[in-house]
This record gives C-alpha cells, sequence and structure tokens, in this order.
C-alpha cells in the first residue's frame, strides 16, 4: 500500500513527465521522483527526448549531484521502469545499482520489448507496486498509450467553429472567428504533437505556417512536423509550410507529380478518387515516430478521418457567433442517418475568454436513450 | 437601507413570480412577501395570470385569510406598485388602505399606465424604497422588461444541433439530435413562453405539434400560442400543430389563399420574396398580447430573425455528436464576411446529461480583440 508521501511524489512525477510532451517520441513521456529512506526527496527527473536519459536516470544523477543518499529509498515513477537496454540502459537494472529499495509505478509499460522491468525488480528484492495514481498518469500519457495500442499515432482533431458550427464566412474570411486566447491554446496543442496535419485545401485558403510560437511559460518547444495532405502536389513552393521554422512533409499520391518540389520530403501514398488512404498515412507518420497527430483540418480531411475511424478526440473551440452561411466545420464524413451520428461523449467543457472549448472522445456505440 | 429579512423576503418574492412565467402576459410577472410589523410572514402572493388579482392583492387577502395583521408592517415586492385601475384596482391605494407601514420594491415600473406608485405611497406617509436585488428581479421578468423596453415580444431563439452545427442528418432524420433531458428542458422554455413559433419548412419536415407536455413539477401549464409562419399558408388541415391542444395562428403573407383552412386563426402579413415581414409579425403578436416569443426554427427562419434584429436571447442545445452532412441549424441571416459575424455574451453554460446547454445574448457590437 503507497504511502501518502508517495502518492504525492506521483503528482510530483506526473506533472514532471507532462513537461516533454510533444518532445519524446516514439518514447513515451516518463517522470520520477527519488525519495531517500526517510521519505525526503532526493532527486528528481523526467524523459526529456528519444536518445536522452530515461526519467529514473535522471533522477539518480539528480540525486548523486545533490549528495543525496537513495539506498534504502524509494523510487516513485510514473511508468514502470524499463527492462530493455535500447539508447540508454534499462531503468530497472540502474536502480537495483543504486540500492534503492521499493519501487512505485503508475502504469505497467505494455509495449513487448520494454516489459518485465517490475518483474526483475522484484526479483533483485526490490519491494515493487504497480498502480498508484495509475489513471491520472495514464491522461498524461493518453497519446504514447494509444498509439503502442492501436499501433499507428492517437489523433486529436481539433477545430474552430461558430456556435453555428462555421469555419469561415461566406467569402472564406475567418480570422479571427475564436480568440487570441484560443489561438493560444492551439499552439500549446501543437506544442504537444509530434504532427500538424492539414489538407490541401486549408493550405490554399490560409497558407498556414503551422509551426509552434514561444509558449506562455517559456518551455522549449519541439517543433511538430507539418505535414499536408496534398493528394495532386498542388501546394506552391513558397507556401509559408515550406521554411525551414520546422520540419515538413508533403503526403501525395503515387502518381503526383512533384517535379516543382525539389528537397522538399515527400510520402507517396496510396489514394483515390476521395483522397489519400488514411491508414496509409498514420502508418507512414508511425514509422517515422510520430505518435500523436493534431488534426488541423479542413472540414474534407477531418471528414476522411472520421470515416476511417481515426479520430481519437475532438477539440472544437465554440465562438459565441453566428454566421448562417459559409463553410461547415466538418465535411462528409460518410454519415447519412441520424442513427449513424458520430457520438461523443464529452470529458471538458472550459471558457476561454469569450469561447468554449468542449473536448470529447468517440463513444465505442451509441448511447441509450435517456 | 433594507434589512436581510426584507431581502430574504425579496428572494421568496422573487420565486414565487417564476411560478406564473409564461401565464401573466401583457403584464409581467410579480410576487409578493408581506411582514407584519414584528417583521414575520404574515401573507404571500403572485399574479397568476392577467386578469386575475395582482401580488400584493393576493398577499393582503392570504394574510387576511390566515387572520395575521398587516399594519405597521412591510410588503416585500418584486416590481413598484402599479397606481392605476386596470381589470383590477390599483395596488398602492390597497396597500395604503391595509396600513402597511413601509414598501420595499425591486424594480420600477417603466409603463407610462403603471408607474407613479411609489410616488402615490410615499405621498400617503408610506415609507417606501427601490432597488432591493434589481438585477435578480429583473433577470425574473426580463421578457416583459424587454417587450416593454422594444415594443415588440422577446425574441429567444432556440435551436438544437450536433457540435458540427448539423440540426438533421443528411437524409432529414433529426429524431434524436438531443437527449430526453434537453427535450424536457425545451417544454420548460414552451411553458414560460406566451407563444412558440415555427417556420413552414419545420412545419413539413416534422410535423410539430408544439404544445405542452406536463412538466416534472407538476405545475399547471398555460399552453403558448402556437404559430406557423406559413406565407403561402401550405399547411395541410391534418397538421397536428391544427389540434385543439392549445391556440394556434398561422401567418400567412397578404394574398395567401387560405380557403383550405376554414377556422383557423389566420394573420395576413406583409411579405416579399423571402418571406413574411419580421417586424409585422412581432406587432401582431404583441397587440395579441404575447409579451416572449420562443422561437424553434428552422433555420431560414431563424436566418430571418436574426437579420431582422428580432433575436434576444439564443439558447443552444448541442449534442455531442458529428454528423458532417445535413442541414444546417441556422440559415442565411445576410452575413457575409467574418467581420459582421454576429457576436454574442455567453451568459450560461450547463451540461444537460450529455448534452451542453449554451445560452448567449446578442452583443450590441463587436468585441475588442483580445
Amino acid at each position: 500500500m503507497a504511502t501518502a508521501t508517495e502518492a504525492d511524489a506521483m503528482r510530483r512525477a506526473i506533472a514532471l513527465a507532462a513537461r516533454a510532451l510533444g518532445s519524446t517520441s516514439p518514447n513515451p513521456v516518463v517522470g520520477c521522483v527519488l525519495l531517500d529512506a526517510a521519505g525526503r526527496v532526493a532527486g528528481e527527473g523526467w524523459h526529456r527526448r528519444a536518445g536522452a536519459a530515461h526519467a529514473e536516470v535522471e533522477a539518480l544523477r539528480a540525486a548523486a549531484a545533490a549528495g543525496r543518499d537513495v539506498r534504502g529509498g524509494t523510487a516513485v515513477v510514473t511508468l514502470e521502469p524499463c527492462n530493455h537496454t535500447g539508447r540508454t540502459g534499462p531503468c530497472a537494472q540502474a536502480l537495483i545499482a543504486a540500492g534503492v529499495a521499493r519501487v512505485v509505478y503508475a502504469v505497467a509499460d505494455p509495449t513487448p520489448a520494454a516489459t518485465g522491468g517490475a518483474a526483475t525488480l522484484a526479483a533483485a528484492g526490490v519491494d515493487t507496486e504497480g498502480g498508484l495514481l495509475a489513471d491520472e498518469a495514464a491522461a498524461g500519457n493518453t497519446a504514447w498509450l494509444t498509439a503502442v495500442l492501436r499501433g499507428r499515432p492517437f489523433v486529436l482533431w481539433k477545430y474552430a467553429a461558430t456556435l453555428d458550427g462555421r469555419s469561415a464566412a461566406a467569402d472564406g474570411t475567418s480570422r479571427w472567428i475564436t480568440s487570441a486566447g484560443s489561438r493560444a491554446d492551439v499552439h500549446r496543442l501543437r506544442a504537444e504533437a509530434d504532427a500538424v496535419v492539414v489538407g490541401s485545401g486549408t493550405l490554399r485558403a490560409d497558407d498556414p505556417h503551422l509551426a509552434v510560437r514561444g509558449l506562455p511559460d517559456g518551455r522549449a518547444v519541439t517543433q511538430p512536423l507539418r505535414v499536408v495532405v496534398d493528394t495532386h502536389a498542388s501546394i506552391r513552393p513558397g507556401a509559408r509550410v515550406l521554411d525551414d521554422a520546422a520540419p515538413t512533409l508533403i503526403a501525395v499520391g503515387k502518381d503526383a507529380d512533384t517535379a516543382h518540389l525539389p528537397g522538399v520530403d515527400v510520402a507517396r501514398l496510396p489514394a483515390d478518387g476521395t483522397g489519400i488512404d488514411i491508414p496509409a498515412l498514420l502508418a507512414e507518420l508511425y514509422d517515422r515516430g510520430v505518435r500523436s497527430v493534431l488534426l488541423e483540418g479542413g472540414p474534407r480531411l477531418a471528414g476522411a478521418f472520421l470515416a476511417a475511424g481515426a479520430v481519437d478526440r475532438v477539440v472544437a473551440y465554440l465562438a459565441p457567433a453566428l454566421l448562417g452561411a459559409g463553410p461547415a466545420a466538418l465535411g462528409d464524413a460518410g454519415i447519412g442517418t441520424i442513427d449513424r451520428a458520430l457520438r461523443l461523449d464529452v470529458t471538458d467543457v472550459v471558457r476561454i475568454g469569450p469561447d468554449l472549448r468542449v473536448t470529447a472522445a468517440p463513444l465505442a456505440t451509441a448511447p441509450e436513450e435517456n
């Protein structure tokens, strides 16, 4: 049974892990707090990026640098310590070598290569307990856990619309439907994603840049991969998304002519009359280490993702405004009748300045009439 | 300065007034609590319907019936006591005659015929104070106060839509986008309105009944006037809205052929190619004593009301569902570009079962960019 001190340490470890959201793929975010034998914090760390030290090793180094003794102490960590030697050594061995007497973790590692750390620790005589604040820790790692489960990146579809569901006015103008506060929140979503995806229609309409601006908390940002789904390679060489502020991938149909795009990273993917095959696109991104995708639209691409069952979370920024005309936020998703509506579960409603931010997840099945 | 006892009595009076929402037009809702000389509640009453006793007289009768002495006591009332003899006598005189020593009211009566009650009371030596909990009391009387101010009924536009702004699926099906809880809430809105208005498109699509079903609190309901805006008198004689569950008015264009509607209450109004003139419709309803209108759609009629500046409040029931196709909740409102979007101020967001209910009021001017 974990102590209140360990629970406090786990909350801290979850917060530390969250600092690296968007920077660790294909790895998860992980945080670790080391307690000495008397239960005082001796060191803390988090996994900062793939190839860098794991959270447990960071925390051990921090404790050593501070001259704190962790022998007989406890390691509190958001994910089961790994058991494999990848670019860094196995964390389970590092904790055993440091003389830690107890390991408390939140979520078991579901990956075949890394799992088994808890068993290794227990075999070495370390008191090992899993499941402390597992839901909170899993929520902080949703994208990675979902990606591992599904074998494709976690997809968050974000859109901005008026209360009547328009993403632009009749003349195509859309600056700005939502407030500056909502737009800043979108930059946070971008910073936490590995890739930001838009369609060619959005590219033509808005010429978006898609890079992350500085965040209010001054945190260092790993720029997400900018992905344009552009079946016919219609992008102009001068498009803003092709600058060097962040890496960019243009996903085109197999037979697209890309002669006007020398030096541009292009992925050739299967396509039919409705556009590029979404599962193939996600497989391509997964192979490139992308575990979380922020889908920014437009309506047609969002419809294609939804029709493919490839949206894991929806974040709607609803502006308190009415237009009565103009393009809808969501285009054809293959839904023709009300019984086929894609039902969601609203998990969060927040007011951001004048706007509402509604977060929801698709339900596996239609809810009972209530 | 009002006492805490008087403030408690005013809160009670506001609650009493609300019981008659939807039943008193063209009068306001009013509640009254009488305190005896020692500050104990001696009687209470509320205005139940036009032609019935005013709240003050109800409260005086209740006190008399209970054998309670109000001489030297205080009348706490949500609206300035009236000064005129309409279908009932002036309340100011009734309070003076009863020997009340003090009158505390919330909101001054803005109508030329009824105003002056406070002055009459003061001239008779009654200690008179206005403004106690004025905002709360005014909120309870918003429809009537707005109607008096604008010289037309207060209009609340209610719509139900998916998160992506669709009010039906591509095949026209819409049962049920929102949950049973939201639909019950709409019946409450209907019960509190004097008239429920729909367009002929909604009539054709849904054949709605528009009468109020029993409310959960068992309260007696005055059925609202059912109004169909039907420029060309296209309604079928067998339409459900023409039954005798509630009165019904068909608003048609001046030259419409209504030979198929014998015995039906028809209002002939100016119309052009876009439909019936909305200000003329509202003037007709005002003349019939309607002070609050619940506009239930459809998209085209809602657009016409918004284009006419004739929506005072918006209540959106947003279902956590996506359709990607199907009619939009709001049709053309004469807005062509983003700078002309009708901006709203969200006053309330409530979760009703799985749905969100968003209440908002149009802003007089566009907000500053923030």
